[in-house]
């Protein structure tokens, strides 16, 4: 017998013990990784309803509309999930300059040298900033 | 001030309550994602150190050498870090015809079709089985 988790055509997230499952977000038209951040069911579902990506906040324990205050939403062309269904990969149209909250086109613009032990220094790499966070934002 | 963790140079991983990063990996030349896992501090320094894929296993518990099973290990050719020092990436050289255990390429290997509300019915894409995992993976 195939695992239906696996081999099944059955949509059965496995959320974990906080209800979330992982979404990679990658750029539909260059592959260019964006970001990695997290959906629970409610997210999930109004991605899957909408075709607009809504994630949850760990940190603010909030479901949140990608670009609800910059305005940069992501568009989802594809979504994708994976063998075990702990999870999702959406590829998006991403709205404006970039998906980072720092100001940045993608989360990852720091390189990890490796083979190297101890303390490790990150090197810059697609590094500029696409937009002013501070006026994007709103400030509380 | 800017924040140390965004803007400075230290790798200084963010590890979950399980002492954990997400690791997003893909094929250095296609820039296909292939597989999403977990890192504990072991895992990320063995990584660095060879430029050799290791993972912690969440179901099994147990550091993992990727591919010490199937022989299908990934050599690492970058690895950056997300903003929030959460995630990593690594953009890998696939040893062998595929990273999923369950004989694919790729594990994402089913589309979540979109705007549609209730019971999801996934789609099969990119879905071919490239080996055995039957004749790759011991049988305990």
């Amino acid at each position: 017998m195939s695992d239906p988790i696996e081999e099944g055509l059955l949509l059965a997230p496995k959320f974990d013990a906080d209800g979330l499952v992982t979404c990679v977000a990658t750029d539909a038209k260059s592959g260019e990784l964006l970001m990695v951040a997290h959906m629970n069911a409610e997210a999930l579902r109004r991605t899957v309803e909408s075709g607009e990506a809504w994630y949850f906040s760990r940190s603010r324990k909030a479901l949140w509309k990608k670009g609800e205050s910059s305005g940069h939403t992501q568009r989802v062309i594809e979504m994708r999930v994976d063998c075990d269904q702990d999870t999702v990969w959406i590829k998006v149209e991403q709205n404006g300059p970039g998906a980072c909250h720092t100001g940045r086109r993608s989360c990852f613009y720091r390189v990890v040298p490796l083979n190297q032990t101890g303390a490790i220094a990150l090197q810059f790499r697609d590094a500029e900033k696409t937009f002013d966070p501070n006026a994007v934002y709103d400030k509380k």
